[in-house]
C-alpha cells in the first residue's frame, strides 16, 4: 500500500465525484440538444455551474468550464492578449510561476509580446508594489496583461491576491490569477479579490482545476468575469458565452461541483489539521535530517506543503529510495513529464542549481494520516544518508 | 421513456467504456510522475494510446489525447497554421463543414489566413479534382493547410478521404480530416489514407471525438503524423510530445480506448444493422410524408444518418412535436447552442433558406430498436400536417 504524499500532483478522486459523475454520464445527451434529453443534461450542467459558482463566490455564467487548469491558464493569457488594448504589449509575469503560464507567455513572445519579470524574495513572495509598477509603467505603456499563481505549486508560498489585483485594477491593466494550487485549501474568493474592478481591468479571469481537489482528472474551469475582453481559445459551436465551444462534459462538471462542495464544506477544518501536521513533518524532518532546510514561505503557506532543500544529495535519488520504501513524494512540479531538470522555483528564490536538484516536496491532502507523516520521518534520514553516498558525499 | 435518435449529436455511455472509466479513476496518481503510483497511471495511460492506434491505424506516439472533437480540430487547423511554410497563407476549406472547423478558419482569417472554399455539389460530395486543383494553386502559392469532414455531420454524405488526402499529398499541402462523424461507423484508417505521402505533407492530422462513439464526453484525441509540421495550442509541462500538455486524463484514455475497441468490433455487422434500419426508416418516411426528401448522398452515407426536407415546415416545430411524442431527434448539429439558425449545410448543398430551415436529421446508434423506427415512422406524418398548419400552410 503506497503512502501517498502528493497530492499536488494529482488528488484521489472523492467519493462523491464518482458517484455524480456517474450518475450523469447516465444521462444521455447533448446539453446543446432542444429536445428533452438535451435539456435534462443541461438542466444538470447549469446547476453544477451554479455550484461551481458559489464555492469561488462569481456568478454562475463567469464559469466557464475547460479541461483543466493547462487550458484555464492558457485560455486566460492567449485570450488576454488577443483581446488586448491597441498597443499595449507587455505581460506581467512573475518568476517562478506554473509552465502552463511560463510556456504560455513564451509563446505570446513568438507573437509580439515583451515580458515583464516580476523577481520573487528569497521565500517567493512577490511585492504587490513591485507587481504594481510593473503593471502601470515600465517606461513604456500599461501592460496588456499580467498573472500570477495565488500559491506557488512547488515551494507552497502563498501571495496577497487582494494586493495584486488591486495593483492590476488601479493600472487599469487585467489580471488573472491561477488558483489551481490554492483551491480547497485556501479561501478563494473572486468577488473579493475583484473588489470594485471597474470594465476589463482588475481580477477578471481565475484558473481552477479539478484534480487537485478530488475531482476527476480532465475538469476544470476559468472564471471569466462577464467584464473581461477576452478571445476564445477553442472555436467552434459557441457553446460557454462563445469563450469555449465544444460540447459540455456535463458529467465532468457535476463531478467538479461535487468534489468542490465538499472540500469547501471540509475547508476550515482540513487546512488545520493539515496545517498540524505539516508543522509535524517539517519540525520532524529538522530533527532527522539537522541539514534540510525548509525552502518557501514558513508563514504564509499551502496547509499540505512541504518543501525541502537536502544539501548535497539528488532529489531524484531521494525520491527513488523513497518510492521503493512505498511513499511517493515528488522533486517539484510533476508536470514536467519526466524529465528531470532543475527546479525552475528554486532558482527563483535565489539559489543556485545544485539547491535545485536537490528538493522534495511532500504535499499532504485527505487521505493523509498521522501514520503516514510518522513513516517519511522514518524513511526520510536514511534515504538521505543513502543519497549522500550515491553522490559521493 | 425517450426514443433517442439523436446519436450523431452524443451517443449513449457503453458499459465497457464507463467501468474502464470507474477502474482507471481508483488509480491516484498523475502520469508524469515518476513515482510507482505515476508509473501505474502512465502504463494504463500508454495501454489505452496503443488500443487507440490500433482502431484507426496509427502509431501510438501518433495518439495526441484532447478533450474532445472541438479541441482536437482547433489543435489541427491552428496549430498547423502557426507552424506553415513562409509564404504559404491560404487555408482549403470546403462549403458545409463543422463550426469547429468553420469558426476557426474564420479567426484564422483575422490572423492572415485566406480562405480558397470548396463547393460540394448538390448531394454534398467535394469534387477531389477541384480539391487537388485548390491546394496545389489558386494563381498564387500552394495552400498553407487543407481540411475537410470525412463524412458531415448533419446531411451524412461521406467523402473519398482516401482521393482527398491524395490531393493534399501531391500539391506539397498538409491535410487535416475530421473524422469525428466517421468514427465507429466507417473504416477510419489513418496509416491507408496517408498512404506513401512524404514529410509533412498530405494527411498530417485526423480528428476523433469519444462521445459520439459511447466514449464520455470530454475524451477525444488528434492522431498527428509524425512528420506534421504542427505547433501546440495548449502550452505547458510538455506532455504528449509537447503537442498538448497538461495532466494526461487516464480514466477518459481508458473509457476512449474501450469504447473504440468495442466500437471497432462490431463495427461490421452493427453498420450493416442500422443501414438497415435506416433505409427502412427513408422508404417508411417517403410513404407516409410524401413530400419529404431525403437530403445528402443517397449511396455515401452514414449508416446511422437520415436527414430529411420536410417542405413549408420549420424543423424545430417537428422536433418540438416529436419530442413531445417522446422521440429525440435533431435539426441538424447540436452545437449551435440552441440557437435556431438556417442550416449552412443545406445552403452548401444549393438550398434556400426556407429549406434550410425545414429540415430534421435522425440519428440512429447501437440502442436503436425496429420498434424506434416503427414509432418515428408512426409519429411523423402527423407530426408534419400539424408543423404545415402552425406555418399557416
Amino acid at each position: 500500500m503506497t503512502i501517498y504524499l502528493d497530492h499536488a500532483a494529482s488528488a484521489p478522486v472523492r467519493a462523491v465525484a464518482r458517484d455524480a459523475w456517474l450518475a450523469a454520464s447516465a444521462i444521455t445527451g447533448n446539453a446543446s440538444s432542444v429536445h428533452g434529453a438535451g435539456q435534462a443534461a443541461r438542466r444538470l450542467l447549469e446547476e453544477s455551474r451554479e455550484a461551481i459558482a458559489a464555492v469561488v463566490d462569481c456568478d454562475p455564467i463567469e464559469v466557464v468550464l475547460t479541461s483543466g487548469g493547462t487550458e484555464s491558464v492558457n485560455l486566460a493569457l492567449k485570450g488576454l492578449w488577443w483581446a488586448r488594448p491597441a498597443g499595449a504589449e507587455a505581460i506581467v509575469l512573475p518568476d517562478g510561476e506554473h509552465h502552463a503560464t511560463l510556456d504560455t507567455a513564451a509563446w505570446l513572445q513568438t507573437q509580439g509580446a515583451r515580458i515583464r519579470a516580476i523577481p520573487l524574495d528569497g521565500v517567493g513572495r512577490i511585492d504587490p508594489n513591485g507587481f504594481a509598477a510593473a503593471c502601470a509603467d515600465d517606461g513604456e505603456r500599461p501592460a496588456a496583461l499580467a498573472t500570477a499563481l495565488v500559491a506557488n505549486n512547488e515551494v507552497g508560498t502563498v501571495q496577497d491576491a487582494a494586493a495584486l489585483a488591486a495593483a492590476a485594477a488601479s493600472a487599469g491593466v487585467p489580471l488573472h490569477l491561477d488558483a489551481v494550487g490554492a483551491l480547497g485549501h485556501l479561501p478563494v474568493d473572486f468577488a473579493r479579490w475583484r473588489g470594485d474592478a471597474r470594465d476589463a481591468a482588475g481580477l477578471v479571469a481565475l484558473s481552477l482545476s479539478g484534480h487537485k481537489v478530488g475531482a476527476p482528472v480532465g475538469t476544470g474551469a476559468l472564471v471569466v468575469s462577464r467584464h473581461a475582453a477576452l478571445a476564445p481559445l477553442l472555436h467552434g459551436g459557441g457553446q460557454q458565452r462563445a469563450l469555449r465551444s465544444g460540447t459540455p462534459d456535463v458529467a465532468g462538471a457535476a463531478a467538479l461541483a461535487a468534489a468542490l462542495t465538499e472540500a469547501e464544506a471540509e475547508r476550515v477544518a482540513e487546512s488545520q489539521r493539515l496545517s498540524g501536521l505539516r508543522d509535524r513533518l517539517i519540525a520532524g524532518i529538522r530533527t532527522g535530517v539537522p541539514d534540510a532546510e525548509l525552502l518557501g514561505d514558513p508563514r504564509h503557506r499551502l496547509p499540505g506543503n512541504v518543501h525541502v532543500l537536502f544539501p548535497g544529495a539528488a532529489g531524484e535519488t531521494l525520491l527513488f529510495l523513497l518510492d521503493v520504501a512505498g511513499i511517493a513524494v515528488s522533486t517539484g512540479s510533476a508536470c514536467q513529464a519526466g524529465v528531470a531538470e532543475p527546479s525552475h522555483v528554486v532558482l527563483a528564490l535565489g539559489r543556485d542549481e545544485r539547491a535545485a536538484r536537490s528538493v522534495l516536496r511532500i504535499t499532504l491532502g485527505r487521505t493523509t494520516t498521522d501514520a503516514d507523516v510518522d513513516a517519511v520521518l522514518a524513511a526520510l534520514p536514511d534515504a538521505y544518508a543513502r543519497a549522500l553516498a550515491s553522490a559521493g558525499r
